[in-house]
């Protein structure tokens, strides 16, 4: 793809700084705070059923995220997709650890069918939701985003949605187009909720950028070129996290054309 | 403003280190607790309705921040807040979002009425409380302090307390003095919940000086200058917000005499 | 003790990568998280009564904290403790504020009494499950841990658990034998949560050491010795905080052999 395109789309999002009303878990709270700021979007956490509608309508972009999920927040989750559909706000959904319990998985997969604009999980998350006998380690992964791809992408044409699967290589489709996204540090996944992250970072793009499959693409692009500048001068995963939230504030033109590597 | 005065109140809070309880958004607990401990206060946050007025009444200050609200949190908010008043204990109130919603705006005016010590928020915010057209963009202001001086005195004198009014300049008022915070940095507004630190450390500042349009002022003016004190090295927000918590630490009498700019 | 044994338990924690099932409170579950990875374990925080049994039954140990108790918590933390003791899982309990409040030492003792495989607080906390007439500041402990050694061996006597008193210096009591711990940096007291993540390591200590003395002992010296190396380029709690995380991330032999202070 060309970078010219994703630095199109996050010179945009600066400008625009668009609302991303996000209801996630409380782990990721903080860290998915501070890097859409970073990139320059406006977060706000809201899933009080009595105003989760209304906060949807005056936000460019949802992110829902069942990363410590409890009924009552699912019922929030549901209202609150369900009204970004009716008024035609895009949303991502990220099932967090679909597949670790019976209660995770069935979520997820009632959240799944209420048309996101782009579903984000690991490989085992993505099969959980899809139907499959995926096993999971917790919120961790057991499967390579490549196992996951033919799966992602018959669920993308089955849910009308885009479904990004991240991993060591990101696969992206649409259900009929797919993008590789190459970024990406290790070290990333030893600082928790840099996956909640990714998430909350294609529900910015997403406020700028009106085809989904690119908006999801190039979120994870710059989130994991971002990784890789960090983790150049970093000494471990504390040190990563503030210089991730650093690199995403100070990207530039040259950055990205030189440094991401989507394919198709 | 005298300096010193400062400094002497910031000495008096190391020296005491009170306990400063906390019912306040989730997205705020870390960066609030470890702002009021690189103070020198003794942070602790407790929202069950079973026992918030028991920890209030071993406290010294209270902070209330509705920036996560909901139904539960809110009924422990006025019971905390009910039952400060019913100690003497001085409590803050943080309306967050404010305007955003009307559910928000609804609950942050039924806490303003409960007679805090010291109200703190945005220009947007302080707007939507007096009951103006205001609007806002989620929890960020889009009203400047200045444009909101008028209504916060009038506000003041009403309601009885101290509204701050925090912006590029920090407007404070008790309805007859007016003190203005020319301290800060604009990169500050890159990190999540630095609005609400500075509402938790009014908390910190309110419960050892006993004027609390100082208390105000100085809590705003400390931070403000750690702020600035950071962003001299700070690469961006990551590295704004471990500085900033070392500055806090750090902050000594020759910083505070030559850099705070209190006016009245 | 013998240093050896420790770094044997780590290089094994690295190899297993245990997932650590969490109940913790919302203050500290980012630094809680972030330190699980940076020792090497896998956790995960999850907490709606839903799912809590299933996912007790996938981990390899379970943390029960109270920080920010509410019954509908306590409700999930019972029952994945009762969980985990059918099972034969390990589970620590942190009784976060005990004594502060009624609720919190009710709750706490209630807790203490479903036989955890180890019991850690502050010297405060621990007189205060045991039933003495403690008092406590807040979530900060008013005594040190040697006052309560006495009354740590009994109540792990008493209980069938290991009891630690994390302080200046550790104390370690399974009832019959006492290990001390004399690793630390008390800067560390002006980050939040790291008693929380005391905690959080030694579930996943208990993952792969059978013995929860020496678990504990060496989860609670890694993490000071950790401390210790980080306080070294620290300039206050800000910096403290991300390079102890770095420090867990590349703790090596050498520094284990040499650096550790654990006594009987």
């Amino acid at each position: 793809m060309d970078n010219a395109n994703t630095w199109s789309t996050l010179r945009e999002l600066r400008r625009a700084a668009p609302l991303v009303h996000s209801i996630t878990n409380y782990v990721a709270m903080d860290v998915t705070a501070n890097a859409l700021l970073a990139i320059g979007a406006s977060p706000a956490m809201v899933h009080a059923i009595e105003e989760v509608e209304e906060f949807v309508a005056i936000s460019s972009a949802l992110v829902v995220n069942i990363g410590t999920l409890s009924p009552t927040w699912v019922d929030s989750m549901t209202r609150a997709a369900r009204h970004a559909n009716a008024l035609g706000k895009p949303w991502v959904l990220d099932p967090v650890g679909s597949g670790a319990t019976s209660y995770r998985t069935l979520v997820s997969r009632e959240l799944a069918r209420l048309h996101p604009t782009v579903l984000r999980g690991n490989a085992s998350e993505i099969l959980a939701v899809a139907g499959g006998e995926a096993r999971t380690k917790g919120v961790d992964s057991v499967h390579g985003s490549e196992q996951a791809l033919g799966v992602a992408r018959e669920l993308a044409a089955e849910l009308g949605c885009v479904v990004a699967v991240t991993g060591e290589v990101d696969v992206v489709s649409d259900g009929a187009r797919v993008l590789r996204v190459e970024n990406g540090h290790p070290m990333m996944t030893k600082v928790t909720a840099l996956g909640c992250a990714a998430t909350a970072l294609t529900g910015a793009f997403l406020a700028v950028q009106p085809d989904p499959l690119l908006a999801s693409a190039q979120a994870l692009g710059v989130l994991g070129l971002c990784g890789e500048i960090a983790a150049r001068a970093a000494d471990g995963p504390g040190s990563l996290r503030w210089r991730l939230l650093d690199a995403l504030y100070n990207l530039d033109e040259a950055a990205v054309l030189r440094g991401l590597r989507i394919r198709e």
